[in-house]
């Protein structure tokens, strides 16, 4: 399957499935649901999830596991719109426009938006203790300490407690690199690592993904650094140019466009070394790769 | 042991655990890091954790599954920090202080609060996972799903929805018992039960303690609606009358004070009654009843 079909029919497969297991309305809570939904149903691009679910393809076909793997996928599209529904808070980075849509905080008020949030993360974590699933109960919790570490205080929160603190000042490329790895880059390689551990990665396999995941979540990130500063509102549905308005630091700020491009590449390169041990049944992931730094072109 | 004297000693355990487990600044998420710990160690009661223990003690003497239900109660009282943290932000409750401090936004900036709400949250998860724990993995699923339940969408964060959007809105009491049950009960609750799971209860005790958990919850909630309408700032270590100002419903808004004190002490005898079944051993769960209680006089 070529990857922009993969990447369709598996979006589709998590748009069905977050359906499937996303609250809805009771007639108790609605203003919160529907803030959770407003914003989990934005027309997400699904990347998260496919990473996850790719990466258990290369490993397994067990129909079983990967269906299991599914509600694992979903919890962390609601731990990833969580972010995006507090990033874009006024405290944070204010910004009025994602997805080609009014922010959270804009539609539902700043306190909803707040805790539509909190909703998503904490559902993001029932989802993941679902008794419905079948996978195995190590893994599961280890897939949910995974993802509770990437999406935490050293992970995910304290990247962007970073990011915040580095407005308007001088940060150092280091500095840079740090953000970046603990803001983005840790729970996109847990979406790979979480696909491993469910469809029962060898601890060789599970190495080479993890390496695939810290390489892509690089690439994804420069990419997006990239877009920022050379794409325009429109064709981002976010507001473009913000990381110069709010004065933050960026692959571009430091290296201009065309040393950034190459290594975006150099990053997607890292990353389909990492699969060669995993033979052909890797070729999703390394397509990816490559499809990620199409976005820049 | 006596009730005063058994709470100091579950506090002080509590207390060693949540320095033990909690991270510490290092060198890279400094500010973040401190931002959590400024409110999980600021002098909190930790009711909830010491309900947990209490609850696994009346079913077991293990002290192998007492000792790792100690992270379960932990991570339950990050979870409580969280909610602190983010109920008193500008856009909620907007409160400066909180136990006789400023409270987190105003010593740390509105950011860098929600920030340090979303790691406490998250970290409970990790917790919740620790892979140290030798609690059986069925046991700690069900303890992470019940508290994902209780602390998610239509519990805690949910009860938070609707009490904001009560405010200032006239409010019948069927909805003011709604919002009591999922903002402060479910966790209450839900602390028990995850006490009970721990420790191995059967079904009936399950039940029991289930009970107990629900109309502790509400005694809970009615002492606090009491103290906000009858104490002072210096008491209360937080700003008292709070309810009036926001225009909240509350017990003593709905029935005046004396009537509230009956509905408190109706709470805490429905709360003893469930524990008839479990016999001595439930001692301190019955004086821990009676001990909210007299908060109140």
């Amino acid at each position: 399957m070529k990857i922009k079909e993969y990447l369709l029919v598996k979006k589709q497969l998590v748009e069905d499935a977050l359906h499937r297991f996303m609250l809805e309305s009771d007639g108790t809570f609605d203003d919160h649901i529907e803030a959770m939904r407003y914003s989990l149903f934005a027309g997400g691009k699904r990347v998260r999830p496919i990473l996850c679910l790719a990466a258990a393809e290369a490993i397994t076909d067990n129909p079983r596991l990967l269906n299991d793997l599914i509600l694992v996928s979903c919890a962390i599209e609601c731990i990833h719109t969580y972010s995006l529904i507090h990033d874009d808070l006024p405290a944070m980075d204010n910004d009025e426009l994602r997805r080609g849509r009014p922010t959270n905080h804009i539609v539902h008020g700043e306190a909803e938006a707040i805790l539509a949030g909190d909703g998503l993360l904490t559902f993001a974590f029932e989802l993941l203790s679902n008794p419905k699933s079948d996978l195995p109960q190590l893994n599961r919790l280890q897939i949910i300490n995974l993802i509770a570490q990437a999406a935490g205080p050293k992970g995910m929160v304290g990247g962007q407690s970073l990011d915040i603190a580095g407005e308007n000042n001088d940060i150092s490329f280091e500095q840079l690199q740090r953000i970046h790895k603990s803001k983005t880059g840790a729970l996109i390689r847990c979406s790979v690592q979480a696909g491993a551990i469910g469809a029962g990665a060898t601890d060789e396999e599970f190495t080479c993904l993890s390496e695939y995941g810290t390489s892509i979540g690089l690439a994804f990130q420069i990419v997006d650094d990239l877009l920022d500063a050379t794409s325009t509102t429109e064709l981002l549905g976010k507001t473009a140019g913000v990381d110069q308005q709010l004065g933050k630091a960026t692959y571009p700020s430091f290296f201009g466009v065309e040393k950034t491009r190459d290594l975006a590449l150099n990053a997607v390169d890292n990353a389909k070394q990492a699969l060669i041990p995993l033979g052909n049944k890797a070729k999703q992931l390394t397509d990816l790769a490559d499809y990620i730094y199409l976005r820049t072109c």
